[in-house]
């Protein structure tokens, strides 16, 4: 950040008077920017005993499999975020079941809350920002192309706790820089 | 939003190729800048059975009563920052019981997350936000007072389920404009 979006001012980076920590500051129009972390919202898409993940057609990790996720925005809710994210990237319109994960990824700040839901027909469709749609058995999820370890974290509990009777409890994790 | 923070050119709000949502675009070197939701991070911070509230020293909202809670930090997990919270409002260290409500308040695009957490000692103290910090038993909460219809809600639901045996499962519900 170079110039104050609101005067066109230069801007400094320093502590304003009674914060603690440095943000951007112009002294032309005395407005401070604050920044904060983003959430991607997300959903594990059921159909029966399979899951729905989606092959990326875009970078980072162009070809690799992940949920349907994306940048909550202004104006949603975190349901409707993920919702209109699953339909976006994989044409199905599926009903939240309940939120299942919240993963901080502090290093990038962005926080991770994905749900549970349930795909009312196995209908879907690759969107523009994926190369493919498909549904997947446990024994067939593709972990060594998994493109995030947001999502193979998710993936991961998602199964434990299937396995141990499908109790699903809510859960929050850390996600660590590789 | 005027100009380009990057280069300090005119900014035009329209909807960028390949996007379905007007964002605030730079034409003169092409960024685009995406606008989301920002989470506001807290606790019930709880002694026995009290909890603790804080009366408000800023605008809005000033002199009436809240949970402690602020927006959540670049590089905080969402557990630091509703610990940072309670400590600079309330002065008190807590410890994370569970995460407890996420409320939606999309009308102001914000998140609120809230953790039960617990206090190890009665020590308090009102921060640079407060004018004074207390423990209340709930006969004693100052519901007419309530700061924000977020916290009403959060603590409606906190001592619905305390008087069901205690009961505490995570929730997640909307907040509409008054």
């Amino acid at each position: 950040m170079n110039y104050c979006s609101h005067c066109g001012g230069s801007l400094r980076f320093d502590i304003p008077s009674g914060d603690d920590r440095s943000r951007y500051i112009c002294d032309a129009c005395q407005t401070i920017f604050y920044e904060n972390p983003k959430m991607v919202v997300g959903c594990i898409p059921e159909w029966k005993d399979q899951i729905l993940l989606c092959r990326r057609a875009i970078e980072p990790r162009y070809g690799m499999w992940t949920l349907p996720a994306g940048f909550l925005e202004n104006g949603e809710t975190v349901s409707e975020g993920a919702i209109r994210e699953t339909y976006e990237e994989a044409g199905t319109r599926v009903e939240i079941i309940a939120p299942y994960m919240m993963l901080n990824l502090s290093f990038i700040s962005q926080i991770y809350f994905m749900f549970r839901a349930r795909m009312p027909a196995p209908d879907y469709e690759a969107g523009q920002e994926s190369l493919d749609v498909r549904l997947f058995r446990e024994e067939d999820i593709p972990w060594k192309d998994i493109a995030f370890s947001a999502i193979s974290s998710t993936l991961k509990q998602y199964f434990d706790d299937r396995t141990q009777g499908g109790r699903f409890s809510f859960h929050i994790g850390d996600v660590q820089k590789v």
